[in-house]
């Protein structure tokens, strides 16, 4: 199967995006709901618990591990590669590049959750891709909940979206990149705030396209993975709200499974 | 010592007023920032949780237990009466007995994390302190990250305050229990936007004279409590934002002490 996790229900955007484009294939999903949320904690905590989900998702068959959460994918992706044996892919990498084809005066904008601005891996990432590039990053901590909140469209939201966003349209940004799997759920406010003109990436496309490529280069591989239409959605911890908003974000009712994680 | 837990930082407001009132005492606060906040999980988790909260403390020579958070104490303290043989303090009934006092109409607010208003404890301890009373809750999910943002003064955060507070208005309350530890960091926004004719309480206020009683009636407890003025803070993670929170909480620089739980 694909294994995907997240550090909760935001990463269903990339699951999602996973069932459109890679048709089929198995997918086995976990949120670690019972610990969200990663971005406002440390390096050392958000390693130690994405190292436990990717056991969790190598457990339950995984044969290739997508991180959907870009505080993971910023902090964790080498102890990963470096403790398993099994091909990984996050969700920053392929953003970078969609942003780098997009731009064309190389102002680029990045968002994200106060951890994954902290480790300043977007930054690096581009101006190795583009010496010549000017990033301007964002730490926006009020979004996730927000979106975990359900408010999308009001005012509140969007003042603090405009708040957020005002240092980026000051510097006349061309190109942004949502680092979050959490925003694209916000995506249309923040169209609107930063302005029509600008390219809003949402990395949950990228990675989808990488999977894609390296699957097509590697038969081997794809062999290994079962493609049934099955898709299993494991959580560790259950709550209605969770439930409601899996289910705005997948746009249809699911069947969250509970397992302990430790 | 006295032993006081939360499920982050916001319970500093509970250490606090230990330290003022309670002069001497030794305290070890735990805060389990590495899986903040409770107030959005289910209660199998919060249990889970709390119930190793207590035994870290107790590993530490806690005597006596305090829960700062107001979600632990609604779900878990019977969990830890059950396993632990200490004597159990918790935020709610001391906040409860205040709001009766303090009360004329019996009209009374409530304000809390999500798993909190949904355990629906307030309504039931007042009731019976009280039939006659009329006990109007509300969920405000988003005051917490708020608070750990640091927006204590914010036109968005006023916004938001109004709003979840716009139902309590029209019913009328004449108190409004603060049933979450983070709270008293936003009361002065909170008496702004509720009016000054309602009597705001703060549930750490309570706990401690509850302690306190129970001390001087108890001298052999208080006999095992040591007395050396010495404070532990440990928490489960530690960020630049938690330390940032954790001064302006105690008003004061405070040292966090990492250690892992689980």
């Amino acid at each position: 199967m694909i294994g995907i996790f997240d550090s909760g229900i935001g990463g269903l955007t990339v699951a999602s995006a996973f069932r459109e484009k890679l048709q089929g294939y198995d997918i086995v999903y976990f949120g670690d709901t019972a610990r969200t949320p990663y971005g406002t904690k440390s390096p050392e905590t958000v390693i130690s618990y994405s190292l436990q989900n990717a056991e969790f998702l190598i457990s339950q068959g995984a044969k290739i591990i997508v991180i959907a959460c870009n505080t993971a994918s910023s902090i964790a992706a080498g102890a990963i590669v470096n403790k398993f044996d099994i091909p990984l892919f996050e969700v920053i990498t392929p953003a970078v590049n969609l942003s780098i084809q997009a731009s064309r005066n190389f102002q680029i904008g990045v968002i994200g959750t106060r951890a994954t601005i902290k480790s300043n891996i977007y930054e690096q990432k581009i101006l190795q891709a583009n010496p010549n590039a000017r990033v301007y990053s964002v730490a926006c901590p009020m979004l996730v909940p927000l979106v975990e909140e359900g408010w999308f469209k009001r005012p509140e939201t969007r003042m603090i979206v405009k708040k957020y966003l005002h240092p980026l349209k000051v510097r006349k940004i061309d190109t942004l990149i949502l680092g979050c799997t959490h925003y694209p759920l916000l995506k249309n406010i923040i169209q609107i705030k930063i302005g029509k003109r600008v390219k809003v990436i949402d990395s949950a496309e990228g990675v989808v396209e990488d999977v894609k490529r390296f699957l097509k280069n590697n038969p081997k591989v794809d062999g290994t993975l079962s493609k049934k239409e099955d898709h299993k959605i494991f959580v560790s911890d259950i709550t209605e709200q969770f439930e409601k908003t899996a289910k705005v974000t997948l746009k249809r009712n699911v069947t969250l499974e509970h397992i302990t994680i430790s």
